[in-house]
């Protein structure tokens, strides 16, 4: 094994490691047993993912004297809700859990959010660590602590802040993606360009399609790259109170999309993010943040390797712009009545504005869905 | 308004004031308003309580010109589930909630622990208050930020450690109290004596009978000596790492009992605390560590005022030692497959200590059941 990234989210008493290399699932019990309370943990995955690389985890945790129970959730977006979350928590204790115990979240970002947030909540918190087989998940959600499940009334809005007490990156396990995934996972790596760093945004430009074919150096490099700008990020703002809001570029646009459409695979949350940060774009045009050369580069580089950057392929769908400003106004990061948007003003200049006017992005979202 | 008794809770950024009085709920709009971000709460309250004290309040809210919506729930223990708890998020988010908004829980413990809860998740956690109506609210479950529901597996299994901004205990409210329920409150004062304070126990001993009777200084001065042991315990260990195991006295017996009997009526949280706490003295006594004459001095005592010592009136359950035990064995405070009992070295001189032979756990609980 080539010797893993080893990079330090620092967050005092909650700090971690977040490993980026490969083959780390073969070596996990390695690298999880230094921090265990008691040699056993539970591991939650999904049905996806359980026959890949359950096998390869739980062997490595024999190898290593871990005592293991199992827990195998059906895959999708539609798991992250009350019902899925009740029945984990009751899984849980079934296998006899204490306050010392551990779980591990092997799998994408819904397993990672779901199972971070039943550790949140069994016995009032308990240890867990992620091991992510998603590129979303290793670029994003498995790092930073934010936990949750959907509701009716819009996606994580229900959550706990509860750090990992480990992040375990294993790029060999993208390999078997399908290549949708991986697509969705590369907006939330070009997010990273586009808030402070318009030199990764270059590399991306000119790396993207060789990292969608599975280049494992071109992958390793920008799930480096991600978990650097993301761990920089949270620690300087563990519970978002100011600039952590950034991380969320694309994400007021995307996530009323996807409450629209409902959660699941018509609109992966990857892809409504894409289709988001390019309405951000255009939003930050429209107010004159922005050139249109930059909202401009953005769209073509997304287009260039098959990224969604509109709603075409859902034109099946009853779209309205008051629709997708209702859910927007429901968003977590509204304040005083006021919705926090991401504008840019340029490619690596994005920053956090709170007294947007509605009519500007009624405009931004009803262009869109003139396309229909 | 006599001017009510202010105790402060020190957790560093997470501190707050328990004011203990009279008529606080008629004048909460005043002590509630320097804590809002917003000028507008969602009151959380029960069926039982709303008709009696929710005007007093909303009026109290309205002459502060704070906005308000009220959540009303089924009172009782049952309330305490997942299904209320994703009804109650909902129902919150219906209201156009924001990260800035604040929550209040109007109720005994019930409405406390699921509101608190709420608030620990809704948004990844926002501000709640306590107005506590019941004694055992008042004195317990409103102080210390512990949240949580039930679960098929036992009591509180599922929660969050989540503080609130404030918490007004107005004895005027347990004016109209069933007694049944005063008596079960009276259950977690007697508690406070009994760990580490005998004097205060004497008091009880003087006065318990006069504070069952509803006599408005005893209740206060138990509110008050009650709220400032637990507010010193849970400031030196808010997260139970130690020495705020010792709030459990009665509590490993108390939840079996609970958990085998079915959350509701027939067995009160407090009546179950009172066989527990009269239990662990037995379990201290057949281990050689408190005599038999302070045992008996609480049991004589609880007998005197009319509390449960016993498991007489629950002949109709079938009871087995195996089971309770088995219930304990999924305690929270079980560590490393051992559960941690508090014993005591007599009345006021409580510890806490995992090693105890069950063995003698068993017998204890086989003589309580030989009575059947």
């Amino acid at each position: 094994m080539t010797e893993p990234i080893s990079l330090f989210l620092d967050l005092g008493s909650r700090s971690y490691e977040i490993k980026v290399g490969e083959n780390l699932i073969n070596n996990a019990g390695e690298f999880i047993s230094p921090l265990l309370h008691q040699p056993k943990v539970i591991v939650v995955t999904d049905d996806n993912v359980a026959p890949i690389w359950l096998k390869t985890l739980t062997d490595s945790l024999d190898q290593n004297n871990i005592r293991h129970n199992a827990i195998i959730l059906p895959a999708g977006e539609q798991t992250k809700d009350f019902q899925h979350l009740e029945k984990l928590t009751r899984d849980i204790l079934s296998c006899g859990i204490e306050r010392q115990s551990t779980l591990i979240a092997l799998g994408g970002g819904v397993i990672g959010d779901i199972t971070g947030f039943a550790a949140a909540v069994t016995l009032r918190g308990i240890d867990f660590i992620q091991i992510p087989t998603s590129l979303l998940a290793q670029v994003d959600s498995s790092v930073g602590g934010k936990t949750g499940i959907n509701t009716v009334h819009g996606k994580n809005l229900i959550g706990a802040f509860h750090q990992p007490r480990l992040v375990l990156a294993d790029i060999s396990a993208l390999a078997t993606l399908p290549e949708r995934q991986l697509r969705a996972g590369y907006a939330e790596i070009v997010k990273y360009g586009l808030i402070d760093d318009p030199k990764f945004f270059e590399w991306c430009e000119l790396n993207a399609a060789n990292l969608l074919d599975g280049n494992p150096e071109a992958l390793r490099y920008a799930v480096h790259k991600s978990c650097e700008s993301k761990a920089r990020i949270v620690s300087a703002d563990e519970h978002e109170k100011g600039q952590r809001a950034l991380l969320n570029l694309g994400h007021t646009f995307g996530h009323a999309l996807e409450a629209e459409v409902g959660y699941g695979d018509k609109l992966l949350h990857g892809e409504a993010v894409s289709i988001g940060m390019v309405m951000a774009f255009e939003l930050s045009n429209r107010l004159g943040l922005c050139n249109q050369g930059d909202a401009g580069r953005l769209r073509a580089h997304l287009q260039n390797i098959g990224m969604k950057t509109t709603l075409s392929g859902l034109a099946d769908h009853n779209w309205t712009a008051e629709k997708l400003l209702d859910h927007m106004s429901k968003d977590k990061k509204v304040m005083a009545g006021s919705i926090a948007f991401i504008l840019a003003r340029g490619i690596g200049k994005s920053f956090i504005d709170s007294d947007v006017n509605m009519d500007d992005v009624k405009f931004v979202l009803e262009r869109a869905l003139d396309q229909f």
